[in-house]
């Protein structure tokens, strides 16, 4: 029997807030044991010190504790992403689950291949890994694993990967005996993120190989897949792969771009064309499941030549200011706000650029 | 003889950086004499302790100091604005003038009317009239003085006025003997911004009326055309009127439209078709000679139903965030980042929305 | 059988962090059903988007959920107060009664009078009457009845009273009909901190009476012993009542002093003198139990004549600043860190100063 | 004819506002020839885009341009450091020398030896060199010779070095071919601020030599004299020794201490019982012509085994914190809040403390 996608973008009114996640249950929509992965967008400052995080995860957990047991809600995936700049609204996004039984004789909704997911965490890394090879080869397996789960055979159906992994502390560092890859805990997040999006790229074929030197240096590098991001509540990383197959059924379809700078509207563009060809400035908005990005500010400190001052301001983090322009400038094209815009997009898509996937509904009508 | 104007965005390294404008004096494209305003996005935070504003000013002054007496100077508004956040650049707008006669008996390059503008300085405000109605009936008659210096008629002529306006201190607010709009600083930025706006609005004939109690309340009383930024380093208000003249000749027109909410990307494409007919996305890049408009977080919490946290974070002042934001929605539909973004829209367009002007230069091909 | 007061300042690594509160717990030196109250110094901005209170809450009531039935766990007041700026150290203050049958016949360890506190939570407030006279009565009354159940007679043996109260959001001011004391989150915690100080100040005959027009206005109106701290998380006031009672015993005193200003050393001094006459500089840092005051920016923008920046920056909240600063002092005066300093002294001691309290262990030696 | 060194610690409004000095010229204490230093505390942030030190550099050399040559200005080291948070007050300390003629036959108002001083700039460092060792082996050959100058032979005479350093930025590091320290400007602001101090102590002969390597991380060497900070403003190295020299005559002495950490109030006390023995807790103050230390977090995150939360901080730079901490700790003691506290104390001093240095006047009384 073919399975089926359900991927709902859901609203809160702070990390605490699991409301809408409980009327989904309440509802019979989705079933709490049909989740297979929760995003969050949460409302803190997506850096060392954002608590939004372990807040809505506690929250998350507290809310599922009372449908499953503790197994089974700890091998849910809960990837949060802090940061919610400009107009951004927090938002959960559910990945669910179900045997087409509904369809109860009748022909598909819709043919395949449709969307398909599947997680997988890795073991917990070591400290001397974070930042290096070795979590590129562990998130690299986490992804082939992945694809199997999902019943995507080609690397080329896979058109989002995304990838929750640690960051280092002091105390991390120290039980480490220092052989760490960066002392400041900052740093740690970015080299994170890069050593996962280089495994990414290693399971996808986008790269053959690459060294601890590479990881935050070498960046033509890239994966066009990959999104990272680091917290400090685990030492394992949560790998989602996303993609198409043809075991999946039911509307729900991803398509995936590569923006080259923050300022890429046409890629953006192409991905709304795709999803509904034809429509006119912010008419695919309601056909959109869910859209997920990374932006960052470039190294060069320019975008098409004009010097931009996210890399000097040192009153906000950099991280911050490119999730809400790239944020508004992906706003303004689709008339929404409940974006999965994350930041920090090391090794993930060319140096100030990043990957985006939309997951639509092809059976949803245009925005009037 | 007609009247030319020329607009020249100028980038700058810093708010002490004056070389592109020094150079542009220097090369005879524009001599010191023909300035009539400058305009400066600078990269400070736009609020109460912004010193990139001054520091632009003084270091503007020092340099057309070496061409003009200190009265010419002085004679010349330089409005700056704070914050570039996201990956907005900074940079100078150049108002100049010229007569014609570069035209050398020929016939004027595009037929009026063409952009026209012109600036006044109003006298020094009283503490006590800041954010109130009489700094509305100051600014009000400025309007319509600058208007009658730059040949423009009809109030539909004019399509962007430019307000600096100046704001309280508790210095000032002790000088008034307490007899103030309000004890905070931060909040003395608003209300000055909004009796600036509500002035523009009298002059222009969009409200008949306001009282003082109205600023800062009534979000329904708004002018289509205003965009008022508050600083401390003066206590009058500067007014640069732009509109359409037939007294002046040139390549140069502007348009303007209103932005309904933050991610009103519609209004600006309208104002992109207007410039560059038929033009793909960011394909009128090239033909933008400057783009100047406001950006505010929304006083509901809501953009089209869906929650921001502009408003709820401590951290980070919700101007900083909206000017973010707009800018990044602007900079993917034109393709460029050197906008002239400023935040606090009190009663300028509608809550959580505000006025936008292009000025294009008819000579310019599209963006390839 | 008198009662006898536990005071203990524990550590956290972060708001989630209760294991120390655990140890105390398992070790058997405090049962769970002795707490009394806890209060909490945690590391989020102190202002409106500070998510560390609500998930420290959130552990602690998981935490004693394992250990006391939902409605003991209700009943505990946990006073979560923002904020480590500086070197201020994150930590938790648990507050245990228990009979002294520990005694076992032996005479108490310490002549009477003794620490003796309870605390009371008053019914939910109408957002209507957040910031006004009604918030100061309902905390007035819960003075009182704390101070009964504490059994402390004279309002002068009352030290210190910690108050926990509730902000305005949009939603709540919508709810009131808009009839509300300000329609901004974030001085709306000021109106309440200011109006649960002006009823304690009733509560303890400090003042005759007061009008809603008095709050956030008539600094001259202020407590000697309130602290007041407002979160999102409640709609009621929760009132801890500090003081001296003959009907408790052990080791443990508390005394307050006045800070005129943000460096007002001696006074701290003259605390620290009463725990340990004639100890010197830091000299009395083993004999405290916990240390907690209030801190503000003067609202003249001086101290002692000299201009600060506290109130005109826009990238810090000024209540920040004061905590860092004010816990420096302190820190150097008693060569510790884990104080728990509270931003926002808004009828809290003069303007510029605040409350401080002592609680002290006579019975431990100097800081060698 | 003995040297008379005269130090005035002078209140601004803002870093444009150069009165108090103007003032003191105008009332001839001092002569702008007679200028030999001028430091300035401004209250933007202290790190990459603090334009107040910029702006306040502008503003000192316009004032001085009326008084003295270019030559002169330019000869006339001019120390801006950023951050005065929490209550430190924004000030200039003018540092100025003349003949001892006032005296007129009399015997020196005090005995020899007095305060001393004397400034040196070395020349433009090439990118590559700063934060290595050639750039303390600049700082250390400037430091020998401003001693000369100064008339100190012996360095044990030397109570403080103020030194002013360059940083890296993308371009500098470009014309550097990439062959620099670091590619961050925030971190070459502290491998600057740690060469500078490195030459420092090479000098006065606290250490014997250091590798490039040693820069930032072998701890374990520093200077108790050195203050670095670092600025965009400049490539080389403004280098001002203090100390105390025989051929100086007046009332003003030095005095320096090294704190252990950021609350090692006892060092500060010390300092201050050298210049007003016996004085009470702030009965000093009145003393102090001027009071320099340096502030930063410890790396190790802890202060007498107590968590901080400084390096975890992404909303605030652990520098703005260290400040506001220390200063209010110096503040409690000495009842001022003009005092010169400086963060990033790479090298100067022990990890998490600082050197500080008092000028006291002899001749003024105790602070009643």
């Amino acid at each position: 029997m073919p399975r089926r996608a359900i991927v709902r973008c859901l609203p809160m009114s702070g990390p605490e807030d699991t409301s809408a996640i409980a009327a989904l249950i309440a509802g019979g929509e989705v079933r709490a044991g049909d989740i297979r992965a929760i995003l969050g967008k949460t409302e803190g400052n997506g850096c060392v010190n954002d608590f939004t995080r372990g807040f809505a995860v506690q929250s998350l957990r507290a809310l599922l504790s009372a449908h499953l047991s503790a197994e089974a809600v700890a091998a849910i995936p809960m990837v949060m992403s802090g940061g919610t700049e400009g107009g951004l609204s927090p938002h959960w996004i559910v990945f669910a689950e179900r045997e087409d039984s509904d369809a109860s004789g009748a022909a598909p909704t819709a043919p395949a291949p449709a969307l398909a997911f599947a997680s997988i965490v890795t073991r917990d890394l070591h400290p001397s890994e974070i930042g290096r090879r070795a979590q590129g080869e562990a998130v690299r397996d986490a992804v082939l694993e992945a694809m199997q789960a999902a019943g995507i055979e080609d690397p080329r159906d896979v058109h989002f990967v995304q990838v929750k992994c640690p960051l280092l502390t002091a105390e991390r560092a120290a039980a480490a005996g220092g052989d760490v890859a960066t002392d400041s805990m900052l740093k740690s997040m970015g080299l994170s993120r890069g050593a996962s999006a280089l495994g990414v790229a290693l399971a996808l074929g986008e790269i053959e190989g690459f060294a601890d030197a590479d990881v935050g240096r070498s960046l033509d590098l890239w994966s066009s897949r990959a999104s990272c991001s680091a917290g400090i509540e685990l030492m394992g990383c949560e790998v989602v792969v996303m993609g198409l197959s043809p075991r999946w059924t039911g509307p729900l379809r991803i398509a995936h771009a590569v923006m080259q700078d923050a300022i890429d509207a046409p890629a953006i563009a192409s991905l709304l064309e795709t999803a509904a060809p034809g429509a006119p400035l912010q008419g695919a908005g309601a056909r959109i499941a869910a859209l997920l990005c990374k932006a960052e500010a470039s190294a060069t400190g320019r975008i098409r030549g004009a010097r931009h001052t996210m890399l000097e301001d040192s009153d906000i983090s950099s991280t911050r200011h490119a999730r809400g322009f790239v944020g508004g400038m992906i706003a303004g094209l689709t008339g929404r706000t409940d974006l999965f815009v994350s930041g920090g997009a090391e090794h993930q898509g060319p140096d100030g650029g990043g990957p985006a996937a939309l997951i639509y509904d092809t059976e949803k009508g245009l925005t009037e």
